[in-house]
């Protein structure tokens, strides 16, 4: 098992400071299991104060020897509870704030009104936005492991090219790609940011399941087996000459790999052939004109010109009124990273961003085709990082 | 699949609307997807509002469609966004409000700020206590679905028992129980509601892997393959003689079952046979005394008086300083429910909770045994829900 190394963890922390420094606060709580461990390299459980000047300080709630071994960060602190945190802060010369970050998108209610409560008068901000945009850019240390990933992905479609056959439910499809990835070495669970967010390890989405809307902002959703869960694969049979859409996702030292490929035992039917050519199109327009410095917002526009060209646009990521409004988001820590490949995203590409590109089409009652590849900015283009031939996969 | 029955909903919203009146709240925002899912049937992204008197209001914001064939909530009504609730809530009557009920422990910060600053004047008060000491007591529906859990976990274990060899991985267990898991229907994760808690289907812990902690609340952790998740299963392969301890656990229609055994392939030295009969004896001691009526924290003595009758108390649910304070939890549709079994939860058994017991015997370098089997309360006793025999598996 392999730690974050070290200079990973300083350089973090270093680009965080000046944004501190920047947005003139005097530091940030960090307590997010998966924000601790970006700048920390453990997630067991403890508080991190990162302070605008000086070392930041990891105030351990349990479990100090495991955090010890896993983190080399210089201050560690052992404490039984907040109180506990205070007069640690006290100890290292912190008594009062005028201004401080919190993770406002993820952090609980209680906790906030805590530290409200327990610390003196003080401006409380929210850092998340600012700390999304560190994230989105990625060092070569983890662009390799998603690449990690994404090997785990290719084999995981190739075995289940093997396995497909009519009459199996989506779930025994789903059940073979959990084995490949906990196999392989995929981390347990996908980790989403968004409130009242959650992923299973694949969508295995047969037929009409395709066009099934879900709360998951996403183009497709599918039944489930359960309301209680209301996303992916069901007890549905998969059946011939109908697109079987396969969304797969796996993690490797918690960063996140994101695939989508399009089955079909038989043949698709032309419209649906044409659609999946249009997504293909759609990634190597995208990867001939973006790179470093094209506009985020251009992106969108480009998929969408390729859609309106086939005709396809009133299908293109849905095909209902709440049709997902982007065509692509950021992955590392979590699976819904900045940027978000909408219109409406500010920003430029940048160098070191990964970003999962879906052009994909929801035909209703027949299904959804098209692929999603990830994809890293470079100064001249968009390097793709999965590794599975970009076609239908025909059984 | 199948919707929550019509009449469960509207007796969880009466009971709920009921502890509202005792508190004087004039209502409550419900918007965990697992509450909203308790009350509606449907974790469609949505705003419930229940007053204290009168019909419950669920605020769609996305794809209401699928709401109202899930939902028999009356009052169901798209919003597509925040604002717009406001003004749904004044089309009701609602104005103003004294006081109201929200979820602390999981709502985020944002949300909440956003309540204090667009709602008038208003005393807010964490509902959660009171929402999870109802949803501890079960219907025979509920039971009904964490029976139809505990045979998939039974299917789990005896597959494993043909599989399991040494020289296999942690992890390919693991991927073949994940396997298990979902061809026979676990809808794809396990939810639990604690801050930064998060669960793999399995823990598979062999040698010494069981007495590895993390910042889990169990008595056991595992290394997983990982810092980044840190628990589960790893790349460490099964040996001869050595304890694997599988923690396993399921979803059906949102409802967990959660089960513990431990297998050998060999024999298991004395120390660890004399454990894992200790686990068996507090098993059936806890079974025999316990009934609707018996005080919760007595049950934590019993099983540690047994530990101490036979030498092992400092080994029993881990062999450290910060070894789990419990000797089980209830399970509902979240894995870490109420009561939890400890020296310090106020209460009596009541009929319909259901608990996961799980005494475990942590020895250090050597591994994880013991037992864990679900329980309903009744009158009379407490009646097993999960069907594996209650020995060690050898293979």
């Amino acid at each position: 098992m392999e730690n974050v190394p070290q200079k990973e963890l300083d350089q973090r922390i270093e680009n965080f400071q000046s944004v501190l420094v920047r947005e003139n606060l005097d530091g940030a709580f960090i307590m997010q299991n998966v924000d601790v461990y970006y700048f920390t390299g453990t997630i067991q459980s403890s508080i991190l104060f990162i302070p605008a000047d000086g070392r930041p300080i990891l105030m351990v709630l349990k479990n100090i020897e495991r955090v010890e071994s896993e983190s080399n960060v210089r201050d560690i602190v052992s404490i039984n509870g907040r109180s506990a945190m205070l007069s640690t802060l006290h100890r290292y010369g912190y008594h009062q704030f005028d201004a401080v970050g919190l993770e406002m998108d993820v952090l609980p209610a209680y906790l906030y009104r805590w530290f409200v409560e327990n610390i003196g008068e003080c401006r409380w901000v929210d850092i998340t936005p600012d700390l999304l945009r560190l994230r989105m850019i990625k060092t070569s240390y983890e662009i390799e492991q998603i690449k990690a990933g994404t090997k785990i992905l290719h084999k995981g479609y190739m075995e289940i090219k093997e396995v497909m056959q009519a009459g199996m439910t989506e779930l025994e499809i789903d059940a073979h790609l959990s084995l490949v990835a906990r196999r392989e070495g995929h981390m347990g669970l996908l980790r989403m940011r968004g409130w009242n967010q959650e992923m299973t390890y694949a969508h295995v989405l047969a037929g009409e399941s395709g066009s099934v809307k879900t709360f998951l902002d996403s183009p497709h959703g599918g039944t489930g087996n359960t309301p209680a869960m209301a996303q992916g694969a069901g007890f549905r049979r998969l059946e011939k000459n109908e697109p079987v859409g396969i969304d797969y996702g796996v993690a490797v030292n918690g960063y996140h790999s994101d695939q989508f490929r399009t089955f079909v035992i038989g043949e698709l039917n032309g419209k649906l052939e044409k659609a999946h050519d249009c997504s293909r199109k759609i990634l190597e327009t995208i990867q001939r004109e973006a790179k470093a410095g094209t506009n985020i917002s251009s992106l969108f526009a480009i998929a969408e010109e390729e859609a309106k060209t086939a005709g396809l646009d009133g299908f293109f990521m849905g095909c209902t009124e709440e049709r997902a409004g982007f065509v692509g988001h950021g992955i590392g820590l979590e699976i819904d990273e900045y940027p978000i490949i909408t219109p409406r995203f500010n920003g430029e590409l940048k160098e070191g961003m990964v970003i999962a590109l879906e052009p994909k089409f929801v035909f209703p009652g027949e299904g959804v085709v098209g692929l999603e590849d990830d994809y890293v900015v470079t100064s001249t283009g968009l390097e793709r990082l999965t590794l599975t031939a970009q076609e239908v996969m025909r059984i």
